[in-house]
Parts: C-alpha cells; sequence; structure tokens
C-alpha cells in the first residue's frame, strides 16, 4: 500500500526530526491524524512561530528570540567566568550543574574534513567577545570527543598569549559507573587525575 | 535555564508526538533551530496540508484524501473477503503480506471501560459496509490482545446470522521465535492450533 500524496509528504517531512526513522514517521502521522489533529495544528503553528521568531543572541550566540539572551542579561551572574560549548543544548546541561558564569556557544566543532574551519564555527565571535568582556577564566567545556578536544585546544593556544586562564573540564570515571565496563581511555583519565581524598 | 517562551512553547509542541518525551523533544527543537530550519517549515506545511486534506474513505474509513479510497477504487482486487482492522496503519501491514481484498478500518477495540462501546468504534458501519458488499468471507484482523480478541467475537457473533464465515487471523509462534521465549498463552495456542506436515 502506498499512502496517498498528502500522508506521504507529512511521513517525509517528520523524518527531519532526529532519531526518526521511516517507521517510526508513519506511526506518528498516523497517530496524528487518527487522534489528535488539534495538537498536530499547534504543533505547525509552534514550528513557525519559532523558526520565525527565534534567532542568535549577539553576545553568546545561543538560542534566543531577543537581541541579547536571557543569561547575557542576568546581572546576578560571575562576569570573570566564561563557558564555552559546542550548541545550545550543552548550555542547558551546564546550568543544571549549578554554573553561573557567562556562556558562549560555538556552532559545533572544528572538523576540517567537513569543511569547518575556525571561521565556520564562530572563532573570531569568540575572541571579540572575549575582548568585550572581563574574563579570568574561560572554561573550555566542548564534548570530550575527537573534534572537541582539537577545538578546545586550538582555542586555549589563541587564548594563551591573553594572560586569562583557559581550563578544560575533567575527564574520568562517570558517577555510578564500572571500571570493568568503562573504555580504557577514560579509565586511564581517571587514573591519571586522581586526587588525594579529604578526609 | 529556562528556555524562551518559543522555544518551551515548541518543545511542549512536540511532545504530542508519540514516543516522544521532554529530553527528546528538546533536542528535536534544537536541531531544527540549529540546522534545519527549512525543513521545520515544510514540516509545518505538511502538517496543515495533511490535516485539512486527509479525511476518512466513505467505504473502508480508512485515512484518504479523496471520498473513496485507492484500495476501495481499486478493479483488481478480490470483492469477496474482507479484512476487518483496528486502524490505518494494521491496513499498511496487512497489505505488505500480499492480501489482495479489500478491508474496513474500525476506530480502534471494544473498550467498555474507557466507554467505547459498538457504536463508538464504527460497528454500525461495518456492518453496513458488509450489506453493501458481496463477501463470502470476514477476516477479522484485530489485535490478538484481550481486547481486539472481544472485538473480534463481538463481531463474530453479529455475522453469525448472514451465512457469511467469519475468521480470525491465526495465533502462534512468531517466525524465529524460540520455544522458551515465548510466552505460555502463545505456546498453547500453537500447540492447539498444530497441522499436519505436508511432505
Ligand atoms: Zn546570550
Ligand atoms: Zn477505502
Amino acid at each position: 500500500m502506498s499512502f496517498s500524496p498528502l500522508i506521504r509528504q507529512l511521513i517525509d517531512s517528520l523524518r527531519i526530526l532526529p532519531g526518526v526513522g521511516q517507521k517510526t514517521a508513519q506511526r506518528m502521522a498516523m497517530q496524528m491524524l487518527e487522534r489528535d489533529r488539534s495538537g498536530a495544528l499547534r504543533l505547525a503553528q509552534a514550528l513557525n512561530a519559532a523558526m520565525e521568531g527565534v534567532g542568535h543572541c549577539s553576545r553568546c550566540r545561543s538560542l534566543s528570540e531577543e537581541e541579547i539572551c536571557g543569561l547575557c542579561r542576568d546581572p546576578q551572574r560571575d562576569d570573570s567566568l566564561l563557558c564555552v560549548v559546542e550548541g545550545p543544548m550543552d548550555v542547558h546541561a551546564v546550568e543544571q550543574t549549578g554554573f553561573r558564569g557567562r556562556y558562549f556557544v560555538l556552532k559545533g566543532h572544528l572538523s576540517p574534513l567537513d569543511g569547518l574551519g575556525p571561521e565556520a564555527i564562530g572563532i573570531s565571535e569568540l575572541l571579540e567577545r572575549i575582548n568585550q568582556g572581563s574574563f579570568s577564566e574561560v572554561i573550555l567545556a566542548t564534548n570530550p570527543t575527537v573534534e572537541g578536544e582539537a577545538t578546545a585546544h586550538y582555542i586555549a593556544q589563541l587564548l594563551s598569549s591573553k594572560g586569562l586562564i583557559a581550563s578544560r573540564i575533567a575527564h574520568g570515571m562517570p558517577l555510578g559507573g564500572e571500571l570493568e565496563l568503562v573504555d580504557g581511555g577514560t579509565l586511564a583519565h581517571a587514573l591519571a587525575g586522581r586526587r588525594p581524598i579529604q578526609l
């Protein structure tokens, strides 16, 4: 059975969502058509409103519907700390740790094979932001992947002449992890980064 | 960090999709905003077009953007066989088996506790369809759940006076299944439904 054109178009369009394959998209389309048409119309409206209204904060490059986002405007935060991340979801993750400094959001990580160099990921905007601020430490919180490490290393080198501390988030055992299950590289980092126990 | 209103609204709206929780909805929203705004706008358009343009086939009650759907109009199909299913996704599943009769799509199954009786799931439309057709067999392909069985049984009783064969899809071992892993009820059905081996 081939679906009718409008249903097929809906299924195809749903597949732009991350993690949604053909089967899931079919189930989503059927579910909305059979049981929640008003929800589907609200979703269409929310998509249009967000794509139209949400841009990037001119200061931290995070997603924002205002010229300068709430986090950047908040006067309660520590202006001496800047946390650099790869994407807006990472801001959300770091916020939940209780961090209360400022942020800068890169457009991903350096990826020479994909043609993504420093300009493409926003390094010059980062340097501009640092020059305009009064930071004493820049925390490089890119992902602990090969590309994330390379990106952190590249930025640290650029900052080395500026008299700023450039720090990197620690690697080690995830909480609740088991030694026999974690990969060797992580365990090696955990050992190398060991600290005296405070009693 | 709380997301800005338009992003929050988008995340909430995405949660109407089956299997999409808060975390997945956040990832979907960020991904679209950061990397695929044109895809998101196409999705909004497809949602509007489908909710507006797709109704139900007046003959089989399946989803269709025409008064009578392609399957019902197809002159090549066997008019003596009617397959009754619980929803439009089931039509798709049965089609893939090579079945080439006609269909009738119920609105789910009987569920007295939820107030869903014969009228609510479209039993009278089914009877009307059967009366208008020239079927010799009605295959009850509702799900092999308690509610699906009860629904099949209910329909079979209604049809018993009409001189029609009302058949039920077989229960048994799924292909590739292992005896020690399958539940007892399934295995009991598989034993009771055993057949002589054709050599
Ligand atoms: Zn900002
Ligand atoms: Zn039809």
